[in-house]
């Protein structure tokens, strides 16, 4: 069964809105997770009147990357439509691969000009000034015939390698030996297919070290995470849904660029972001809002910080309902519990606002109270069907 | 996506404390589940601040035998790593089945001399001195050529039977044809890769024939369950655990053995238990301990029984706790309700104590309390990485 099969020709607004990193754990010294110390009237009165559950992303007891928890929001199996750190490290500095295109992400790295031997993975950690200054001289003179090759900033000693011709393809040794005091080794196909990229990725590299043989200390590069990107098949195929993201995020514009929504010009707050829900409201059926800020501060440890964020972030729920959206949707794509400063395998907490959906007499959006709620503990890869069924998009199945 | 390709160098300590047949159902005339009934303060109090929920162990309305209960525990797919009834007999007669070595389940039989039609199926249930006699009659005389032959004594009519040697596989008839009034059928082979288990087995069939031809009332054997022993990644290759059991039972200590891990020595009580988990804490990552009374009771239909047995290790919980390991589990491997004198489908509550566990305000260790904790109800061959993931033994999945 096919959910594409079943769509109907209901037209209910659907609204997914992303807190990233929104499930937490009890806080040392606190006892509380974040959503249970944050004060969330207008989530809090949202999930009274929603159904509510807890969603695991990926697998029980698996923490989700940035990629697999958006791609299971959006309803694809995670697990085998796996978005390669390459093509996420792209999308995180604007650059939204296309199919014919090989990226990695790069490492500034410094060898012993004598022996080859890696002395330091990061280059010394150029300033961003330096970062910049060497991509330019990558793509001012690296060169391999038959293909282009592109350099893109990241952060420090980061960049990001793109490549892009015919016949690439991703399954690929790394160049990285993640230690220091041997020579980074070449890249090695890891099956017949990827032997034409390991061959040009090899050529690269060559002309990679004649670029770099002056400069000091980042006389080398280290490549990781190689990756094309996955066939995926578009939002509105899927689901008969025109899709808008709006996003503040590069990479969350990216991934959602990738499954065929609409990436929307937004500004940097969250009343940005609601104004330009606000304003392109009748032009689509699904909205993918994006807030980054509760996990920003979760990886940092920032448990007050995390809680400002999704109080912030609440005096404009009303807002949002008053769009009156057919199916309005609050959750995270994982867990970023400021005790931990990373993503984790928390369920993540879910209400789902729609005129059928049953309050489970929860009076707090949190984890234990969404866990009491209708919607039980479930595959968060079946969140998109969920939505459509609240919005009436889908026939019934069989007679 | 495999568990082992995410383990991390972490190495906070797991502790899995499983009552067997732990789940109850409501009990004629009390109307309460034993957990329900039972004192049980220090668990009572364990759940509070605990993540909880309910465990599928093989499917929904299916109740687990012990083999399928406890490899669900230990995270093998309970239906695809099936340990066949004679592997489970042997062990429970503390035999550790070699992968060359055929078992089976048998029973000693009279036979009408005559006609050598099953007379009685239990050969007049012999006494314990008897069935030792019959054993030891039958290790001295039975041969088959190339193969070692072994019997080994169970309780009144039962004994296990073991075929040692070249070739030997498990799809095979059984030779009980559970009724009286015809003779026991020859066995055959079900596939063409165990028509050489087929011919030795018969060939052992007729040498016990020849060794019992004297023997008065048990003239004969009935042999069903024929299994050989699973292939079982170890539970170290698996999970990067050393992992201990402290199990009074034999079944229970052969289980762990399949899965590789060490077996420790303990005495009867769960006293005796809980020191010999104190005294090799520091020895290993992962610690199984089992025990036997709730199930047990259980079985008789001894409702006060299987509460007594929760009551009495309730009170060394504390001790448990104060080794203060990184994860403490305490379920079972199924339900045994008193009221069904069996296993049953019944859902196994769990608690998951740990650092990061969610509390869901439950206020009771109970089947009904755990089913509105945070975990929900989740397969039970989700715990292992519930339980790494709780370690912290985990990396994320997908950048």
């Amino acid at each position: 069964m096919m959910i594409k099969d079943l769509l109907n020709d209901a037209t209910g607004k659907i609204v997914l809105l992303v807190f990233d990193g929104l499930g937490g754990a009890p806080f040392p010294g606190r006892g509380t997770t974040e959503l249970e110390a944050a004060r969330i009237p207008h989530l809090d009165a949202l999930a009274r009147r929603s159904a509510c559950g807890l969603m695991v992303m990926v697998d029980h007891g698996i923490a989700p990357g940035s990629g697999p928890g958006h791609m299971a929001l959006f309803g694809y199996d995670p697990v085998a439509t796996e978005v390669g750190r390459g093509v996420l490290e792209a999308l995180g500095v604007g650059h939204h691969q296309a199919p014919d295109e090989l990226s990695a992400r790069g490492n500034f790295a410094t060898l012993d000009p004598g022996t080859g031997a890696i002395t330091d993975r990061r280059g010394g950690i150029p300033t961003q000034e330096r970062n910049r200054e060497l991509v330019a001289l990558l793509n001012d003179r690296v060169r391999v015939p038959g293909y282009e090759v592109q350099f893109l900033s990241g952060k420090e000693h980061r960049f990001v390698f793109i490549l892009k011709g015919p016949g690439l393809a991703d399954r690929l040794t790394e160049t990285d030996p993640q230690v220091t005091g041997v020579p980074p080794p070449p890249v090695r196909a890891l099956d017949p297919g990827s032997e034409v990229a390991a061959r040009v990725v090899n050529q690269a590299l060559d002309s990679i070290r004649e670029a770099l043989r002056d400069a000091t200390p980042q006389n080398f590069v280290l490549l990781r995470g190689f990756a094309t990107v996955p066939r995926i098949e578009p939002f509105r195929d899927r689901y008969g849904l025109r899709a808008a993201a709006i996003a503040t995020y590069p990479m969350y514009r990216g991934i959602a660029a990738l499954v065929g929504m609409d990436v929307l010009d937004t500004g940097p707050t969250f009343a940005d972001q609601v104004a330009v829900l606000r304003n392109h409201f009748s032009s689509y059926d699904f909205f993918f809002v994006h807030v980054k800020g509760t996990d920003s501060a979760g990886h940092k440890g920032d448990f007050d910080g995390k809680v400002r964020v999704l109080e912030e972030c609440d005096r404009l729920v009303p807002d949002i309902e008053a769009l009156d959206p057919a199916v309005l949707i609050v959750t995270g794509d994982h867990s970023t519990p400021a005790a931990l400063k990373d993503h984790s395998f928390h369920p993540v907490p879910v209400l789902i606002r729609a005129s059928t959906a049953i309050p489970s007499g929860a009076d707090r959006f949190t984890e234990a109270s969404c866990a009491r709620g209708v919607l039980g503990v479930f595959p968060g890869v079946k969140l998109m069907p969920l939505a459509l069924g609240y919005a009436g998009r889908l026939k019934k199945f069989g007679a």
